[in-house]
Parts: C-alpha cells; sequence; structure tokens
C-alpha cells in the first residue's frame, strides 16, 4: 500500500424524515441566518422546500434563496449567490439539491469568505484559507459532494470545467433521505449509476497498484450499484435499494476508495469534463460515452486489473468480455455509449481534443493529443 | 436500510516513516506539552521510543512519561495517569502501542478533564462532556481504538471491564506505520485477526436485516483479514500484507461497518470480556474461544446469513460448514477454539455465566444464564 492521509468530519444524518431535523441542526451549531441554494422546482413538487421552510421557521433561522442552480453549475450564477451572501452576512450556506446545487454551495461558501476573485482558486492562482460552514440536504446520490472536498464549476466565457478541493468546503452535515430520491427520473438515475461506478473505477484502473482490500471494497461498491439502480428502475419506491445506492454513492468518492492505491488518476473524469463544457451533456451521459472507450484504450496498460474486473463484476474470462459487459449495461439502463448516442450529431473530434487537452488540462496526466483522438475515436463506435 | 448517523473526524497518517512526522503534527495544532502513554520495552526494542522522543524534542514538546499500561488496560493504572495528567497539566495525550495503551490514554483524557471518579463514565452514572486531544501511534493492530470513539478499562477490583463512548474521545491524529507491526508475535498477529474479524461480524450475524452494501463490504474486509493473517505468519515482514491488514482491522470498526443495519449487538464480546476479566485472557484469545461457541447456538435464528457467511467466505454450502471452516481457521492460525486450549483448566461454567450476567451484563441484550450456559458449553468442545 502506499502512504497517504485521510480525514473526513463531514457529519451524515441518513434516513427516513431527517430532512426534518435541519432547523435543529442548523440552531444547535448556533446558526442563525442561511443562504438556501437550490435549484428550480423540482424540490417544491416533491414537498421539500416546505418542509425545510418550516423547519428554519420552527428554529429561527433567517434564510435567503438563491435558486436557479443550473445542473453544471455556472460561474455567473455562482458569483450572484456570492454577493447575496456577502450583502445578506449569512453565516451557513444550507445546499439543498444534487451535487449541482451542493457544488455551487461550496464555491459560494468559499467567496463569501474572501474579497479575491473566486475563480482564482478554481485556477490555482489562490489558496483556499476559510469558507462558511455547508450543510445539505441531498435529493439526488450520484457525485458524493455530500461528503466531500471537492467541487466543480463551469465557467461559461471560457468553456472551462474546472474544481477546487480543500478541506474547509466538507459539508458539516449531509442529510441523507432517500426518499428524497424517489422521484428522480430512470434517466437521471443511469446518470448517477454511471458517475458513482465512474468515481471508483478511475483509481482502481489507472493505479499502477491496487491493494486487495480496494478492489474488494470497491467491487462491492460497483455490484451494490448495479444491483440496486436495476431494482429503482423497475420500482422506483423501493426504500432499501434507494437507500443502498444512495450511500454507494457517498462511499464511492468519500476519499475511502482511493486510499494506498499507487499512481492513479481521474482521466474519465477529464475528458468527459471537456465533452460537458462543449456540449452541455448530462455528467453521467458522458461518462458513460467515455469509460467504454477510455477501457479499450487502456486495457492492455493493466490487464490483470482487467481480467479482476471481468470476473468479479460479469463472472467472465477477459477483459475485453469485461469491457463489452459494462457497455451493455450502461446502454440497457439507458445510458449513452456514444455520442451519437447522446444526441451530438456534429462534432469535430479535433474540437473535443483540443478542449480535453488544453482546458481540461489531461495533458498534465501525461495524455497527448494522439491518445485522446484514439479515445475519442472509440467513443464513435 | 436503518436511519443511521456517522462521524468520525479522526485524521488517519498512514505508511512507511510517519511516525516521525508526531512531533509536527503536535506542534501545528498547538500543543506544548504531552502524556506520552504506552507499556513496557516494546517500543523500545523497535527504536520507536527513539523516534518519538526525537520527534518530539525538534519540535519543542515537553512531555512526561506514563508507562506500564497493561495488555487489559486497568483501572488503578489509568487513575494514576490521570493524576500525572493533571498534575503536569498536559495539554494532550500521546498514546504509543496497541488497543490497550490507546484505550488507557482516551480515558486518562476523559478523567484529566473531569473533577468525578473516572469510572462513573464507564457505569454511566455521568456524560462525558470533554476530553484532552488524543494523539495515537499504533504498534498492534486490533481493536480499532485508533479510529473510533471507545475504549475499555478493566477495574481490577470488582472484576468489570466495561466500555465508554464518547465524541470527545476520537482521537485527533492516528499514526498507522505498518512497519512499527513487522515484530508482532504471530501469537498476537492470530488474536489480531480474530478481533477484528469479531468486530464486523457481531452486526453481520445478530442484526434481523443486513444492507447488502454491507455484507459485501464486511466480507471483503474478513476476506482481507484472513488472506494477509495467512501472509504475515509466513513472512512477518511482507509490508503490503502488514498494511491491508492493518487498514482493515481500523475499518472494522470505525463505525462504518455496522451502519443501516437494522438491531444487532455484541454478544461475543460482552461474554469474552468476562471470561476476560476472570482469568486474564487475551482478548482474542476470548474470542476465538467464544465466537464458533455462540455460532452454533445462533445460526438457527439468522439462517440466511450464516448460509452466506458459508458461500462468501468458504465457498460452502451450509452454515455448519461455514462455522466449522471458521473454527478451524482461528485453530490453523494458533488461536485457541476452547477453553482447555487456552489453558484455562479449572472452571466453573456457572462463574463464567454469573461473571457474563451480572458484571458484562449480558442481560441488556436479552441473554438468560440458561442461553449462556449453552454457549459456554460449546465452548468447551
Amino acid at each position: 500500500m502506499e502512504n497517504f492521509e485521510f480525514f473526513n468530519p463531514t457529519r451524515i444524518v441518513f434516513g427516513r424524515g431527517t430532512e426534518n431535523k435541519i432547523g435543529e441542526i442548523l440552531k444547535k451549531d448556533g446558526v442563525k441566518k442561511v443562504l438556501f441554494v437550490y435549484g428550480k422546482e423540482s424540490i417544491k413538487k416533491i414537498g421539500l422546500y416546505e418542509r425545510v421552510l418550516k423547519a428554519l421557521k420552527d428554529n429561527d433561522i433567517e434564510f435567503i434563496e438563491h435558486s436557479g442552480v443550473k445542473p453544471n453549475p455556472v460561474l455567473s450564477h455562482t458569483k450572484q449567490g456570492i454577493e447575496k451572501a456577502k450583502a445578506e452576512k449569512v453565516n451557513a450556506i444550507l445546499a439543498v439539491g444534487g451535487g449541482s446545487v451542493i457544488d455551487e454551495g461550496k464555491t459560494i461558501a468559499v467567496g463569501a469568505k474572501s474579497e479575491k476573485d473566486v475563480w482564482r482558486f478554481f485556477k490555482r492562482q489562490d489558496e483556499i484559507k476559510s469558507a462558511l460552514p455547508v450543510y445539505t440536504i441531498l435529493t439526488l446520490a450520484a457525485t458524493g459532494s455530500e461528503m466531500n472536498e471537492n467541487a466543480v464549476i463551469t465557467n461559461e466565457e471560457t468553456q472551462e470545467k474546472l474544481s477546487i478541493s480543500s478541506k474547509y468546503i466538507f459539508p458539516k452535515v449531509s442529510i441523507l433521505n432517500p426518499e428524497l430520491t424517489f422521484s428522480v427520473s430512470a434517466q437521471y438515475q443511469a446518470y448517477a449509476a454511471v458517475d458513482a461506478i465512474a468515481h471508483t473505477v478511475e483509481y482502481y484502473f489507472s493505479g499502477s497498484y491496487c491493494p486487495m482490500i480496494q478492489n474488494r471494497f470497491i467491487e462491492g461498491l460497483i455490484k451494490t450499484v448495479m444491483d440496486t439502480t436495476e431494482s429503482i428502475l423497475k420500482e422506483p419506491d423501493n426504500y432499501n435499494a434507494r437507500a443502498e445506492f444512495m450511500w454507494a454513492a457517498t462511499l464511492a468518492l468519500n476519499g475511502l476508495a482511493k486510499l494506498g492505491i499507487r499512481g492513479g488518476s481521474f482521466p474519465n473524469h477529464m475528458i468527459a469534463h471537456a465533452l460537458g463544457a462543449l456540449y452541455d451533456l448530462p455528467h453521467g451521459a458522458c461518462l458513460s460515452i467515455i469509460i467504454p472507450a477510455w477501457m479499450k484504450w487502456y486495457k492492455d496498460k493493466n490487464p490483470a486489473q482487467f481480467k479482476r474486473f471481468a470476473k468479479e463484476i460479469f463472472n467472465k474470462e477477459t477483459a475485453d468480455d469485461g469491457i463489452s459487459e459494462l457497455k451493455a449495461w450502461f446502454k440497457k439502463i439507458g445510458a449513452p455509449v456514444s455520442l451519437k448516442a447522446a444526441g451530438v450529431k456534429d462534432f469535430e473530434i479535433s474540437k473535443i481534443v483540443d478542449n480535453a487537452y488544453n482546458i481540461a488540462h489531461v495533458w498534465q496526466i501525461g495524455y497527448t493529443k494522439e491518445t485522446l483522438t484514439e479515445i475519442i475515436k472509440n467513443a464513435n463506435d
């Protein structure tokens, strides 16, 4: 095993009805006024908006709303949130939604405590030194943002999709009620499943050594994501399936799954970010397109691990069979496995390659434009 | 899945040479003076004592020694540590050793911040409201104490072995260098393996519902503990085996493995504590005696889970085969599977039953004296 550090102070409050506790949790922590960040109407449709308001009012917590967060949260809207948070002197962020809402909330938390242009932190031109405390109520399990120190934002002007990572943006408390995900559509459940799997397989495959304890942990998560997704697609109100999926998605990116792996990087995410920024595709769709394409290109660089994956996940003997099975499973659940299937008809491979190379900075992990071209071509099968 | 809360703020610093960082870690946290808690000569034999002293001195950290912690740490010695911590006004505890040293360190941390008799917290007569920060350097992977909120102490006068549990006693930082466990004997490695397995199987079997994500997580840990223990017994200096074992033992009792399980208790530990208090046997030996005996008694109460265990861990078809295989494996690695094998020749079953019932309070989880008698009889095969 490689040397590692692990630290994750987020408190998880998991289960039925837990969103009603948000008021007392904030009050106990001494919070008086929050910026209430959310997307659009979906939290109103499921009655969550009303329940959150009641919990806040019952505990005398003031709030300012910041709604309209987009699925790929954008810098301009985030900056509006920062201005509100500063003007209203809120002392915490309450993000109610999926990973996009939480990521925008985390970024507002950083921006509200700094006089600098928040994009400078994404460009690594400044170091994050503090943030408002972030509380979350999760409504879409997928990104893991509810229990990690990362946030991803898209700068619409420059078409860059970049991330920050700081111990100051671990949510203080995240509330996970699987019932709140009952209304997640089949399509978004499919994307979420792809995203959760993607989070675990990046290091699993791209590391030059993966400890057995991590192989087993990751394979357990993948099997859980696959089994529960199939149950959810058949029966959207299956509580245990929603719950196990939710917890698996959290564990997939809360820092545990990469510990002790030698090397390893996030190539699929980097290329997918480039795709997402260019064509405004859902993150999960970008990943289901890129992962099998990347695997086809990468498999001979780590043959034993691809063979293991085929055996453990699909009870198949060869690396190729494992990749085909995963691709077929993505297709089966309704996630696109080519650019065309995602509805992107007019695309130039060179434009995607350039974006991945120059803007998503895939060169940082040693990928050449030739490599990228080969991978994107595979995504076109 | 059942509702749950999860919170674990311990920072883990894992890997080769990490003990040398202890001075800078303490300094960065503003610690000026520590109580340096350890056992006997073993940390001197491996040069660890000198390295810790150097790291403290290089960072101008004062220290007071409190050595002589026993394998089942006792109340009288713990109270001496509390007196020292108070008299010397230390502002942190540095526990260097295995679970016993860490447990005594945690208890001193609680006692040093209270005017009450520390045993009152173990008897649930008072609530823990603060503790000094605890830092640990682990030399024996087994108990999980390095990353949890528990501590177990034996009161020699009353023969009670009781525990405390409080968010204030999560270690602030735990340093885990697998190299420091190279000198752990084959015998203690066997006990440690039994202990780590025991931590995961208690809820796994005794809960009335165990989510699949937890089944997979726990089975992955058990397989890792078994494989790595076999490697370690053949090759004590196998770094990766020591490392994977160490991390598996930490994960086995850092709170993750029980999440979402319905019901569940720690019957094997409670009975084992009674045995340990009566005969001063190592904790791991008590567990390897009790677990197969308990399983034989309990298996028909949760047949599907016992069948699953047999299949997943040993590729066997029946519950009985799974239990026999586990018992055989304990024997193979040198852990006793009966009282006689542990060298306890003169024992009265009724005395063990009385201690487990009246002092380890097994009645709290619904066990009668008849039940206990049956289990202890099974431990005599």
